[in-house]
């Protein structure tokens, strides 16, 4: 049917797109840019998913103002500032920056997204100042993505090369930044998937749907996410090909894997633990019990401390106010049964083997409530003091 | 009407009740007890409310055997093992215990409480080798409280008499345990309240649901409760007085200080936090948002931090899920307006006014939805590196 390569270079193997990251000097802790842009030499499709926050930053009312089914040809994107909690005046400030961008470089309904702290304004002078650095000709993924970074300790860039059996082909490359990994959905989340396949817009918008909840939904609380979080897919139709099934795959994939990313740049987390919740009444209580876990801080710091405290993984599926019962429920370390009815205390052996196993960078923890068929896995990390330092000195 | 006087000695002065705490080996970090018992010479009212875990400890199974209005003259405690996830051998453990308990001293419907770990059996020989150490007839509150405590930095225990104008007069004291703050309701939390007050039992209920909901309920998360969570009321009513009003203003006061000394004992905290939310759409939009301040994690560490980084309240009350507008919100520091629609970013008069009040150990954020009429308030801390390295190191 299809083949799928993974490729370096993050976004630039996309035919059509450009992108450059620079530096104005928002930014002073690192060389990295503050400023970047994507750009699609023809004009794309965009289907979006933004954060449920009621506080919704600027540029996603600004994006909002456009009509259905709106073509751009360009998105610019800071660091440093979330342009969040700016009122009116944070959407006129995306308007005055996207005029003196239209000097520059010809916009068609050019689109702002903006990460960093709530509650000031854009430095307009600063961000402007951009335009005359950029590259607008650039494929430079790697300053791009670099640009987009805030606490992230390394850039996330993939991109898939999808091979047809009638021997075309199209590309999909994404960058992304996102690292806050105790409530993860109360860190900003950006990312952008660009595509030179030949998508119907029905299509970006189920397809970005369905890899959103396999991927980045399953790192994050429903209802619970930072006011700029989005998710963003661009289509130039360049290419000329497509094929469903492929996108969907590659769709899926670059999601997933980039939501796996920021698990692993959680803040000063070093494990990542897969919590599988099976055996539950319904699929949306198995979610509940399965995000409880990922989000409890006794478990998060049960694993930082690699301590098999199984106790602290039961009594959150049974605050997660799930249909539960401890007669029926089993719990496994990967394949190590931790609990069951039977076998209730952890004697040496397996206590032993639980250590092994928590000494992993990766494990999975699997709970079996035997009540009926509904399953979800969720992804979480551990907490340590990193974290703590991280957000406490977050902001100065 | 009445006059409330604090006293020292805790439980010591509520007439016909006696306790002490020993040390049997299982606390072996500390000289403190880990095996306490708080008895009555004549049979007591109880009146108890428990935590909403579906997996509730085998104590508070044993406890729910009984018929309804049931009269007991015991209680026995003990620290390091919550003898919860124990199964039906859990609860036959706890009436091995007494079995034995009832040689050394006459039981009526004894009830067993306990905090600790999760997942072992109770050890029956170090248990029930503090029955010949008990004094049965001590008067000895702050031993018993040192016997409950697990990672509490300080025992915890009050007293007021109530004197009526009619020169009759009786006593309220408790001792509480519970320390862990991020998610207070992750950890267990016991308290012990006895009275000598002629206290009717439909009013025990009526006052202690009315002083839970006004204290324990605003520094936790209703359904999200570890396994123990106990509040207990016992009443022996030998002082022959009581005074509704005089009753519920001590019982509120009691519950609610000790509520506050769990704060300050915040594993690894530094500071109190009051979050008042008004101006809601309702008084349950008000606690949503209320709690959501008090739990989160990016806010804790901000008051850690010392940051005036409204942006984190501002997000977080929009990620709570309630009805919210950012031209009608306003947060205060203490006195001091933080955000308001005219007045967003925080200028250097202000923002110096800000580190300032978050320096002290104990200050108010105000946040006005300007909706309606609802508000809430509730009480958090920081969350600092402490807590983590408390957790993490718990168990091991």
């Amino acid at each position: 049917m299809f083949n799928l390569f993974s490729l370096k270079g993050g976004l630039d193997n996309v035919q059509g797109f450009y992108s450059d990251g620079v530096n104005v000097g928002m930014k002073t802790d690192s060389n990295d840019g503050d400023v970047a842009f994507i750009r699609s030499h023809t004009l794309c499709d965009v289907s979006s998913r933004f954060t449920t926050n009621k506080f919704q930053a600027s540029p996603i009312k600004h994006y909002q103002k456009y009509p259905k089914d709106f073509k751009t040809n360009f998105i610019l994107i800071n660091s440093k500032n979330a342009n969040a909690m700016t009122g009116e005046q944070g959407v006129k400030d995306i308007e005055a920056i996207f005029e003196k961008l239209d000097r520059f470089h010809t916009l068609e309904n050019p689109i702002m997204s903006s990460t960093g702290v709530i509650g000031y304004r854009l430095n307009q002078e600063k961000i402007t100042s951009a335009f005359d650095k950029f590259d607008y000709n650039a494929k430079n993924s790697d300053k791009t993505a670099r640009s987009i970074m805030t606490t992230d300790k390394f850039k996330k860039e993939l991109c898939f090369r999808v091979e047809l059996d009638s021997g075309e082909s199209f590309n999909i490359g994404a960058i992304c930044k996102g690292a806050g990994m105790i409530n993860p959905a109360m860190a900003t989340m950006l990312c952008f998937i660009i595509t030179d396949a030949d998508i119907p817009k029905d299509d970006m918008e189920e397809l970005l749907s369905e890899a959103t909840e396999g991927s980045f939904n399953r790192i994050s609380v429903d209802g619970d996410t930072s006011t700029n979080d989005t998710i963003m897919l661009l289509a130039n139709k360049v290419s000329g090909a497509y094929n469903k099934e492929a996108f969907r795959e590659a769709l899926n994939k670059i999601t997933f894997e980039l939501a796996m990313m920021i698990l692993k740049d959680g803040e000063g987390s070093n494990k990542v633990v897969v919590f599988e919740v099976k055996g539950a009444k319904s699929n949306e209580e198995a979610r509940k019990a399965s995000m409880a876990l990922s989000n409890s801080l006794l478990v998060k710091t049960a694993l930082f401390g690699e301590d098999p405290n199984w106790g602290r993984i039961a009594s959150t599926i049974g605050a997660s106010g799930i249909e539960c019962d401890e007669k029926r429920l089993t719990i496994y370390y990967d394949n190590l049964l931790i609990y069951s009815d039977e076998q209730r205390e952890l004697d040496k052996e397996r206590e032993d083997k639980a250590y092994k196993i928590m000494k992993n960078s990766s494990f999975k923890v699997t709970c079996d409530l035997g009540l009926g068929e509904g399953n979800y896995t969720s992804y979480g990390c551990d907490l340590s003091y990193e974290y703590v330092k991280i957000n406490a000195e977050y902001r100065t």
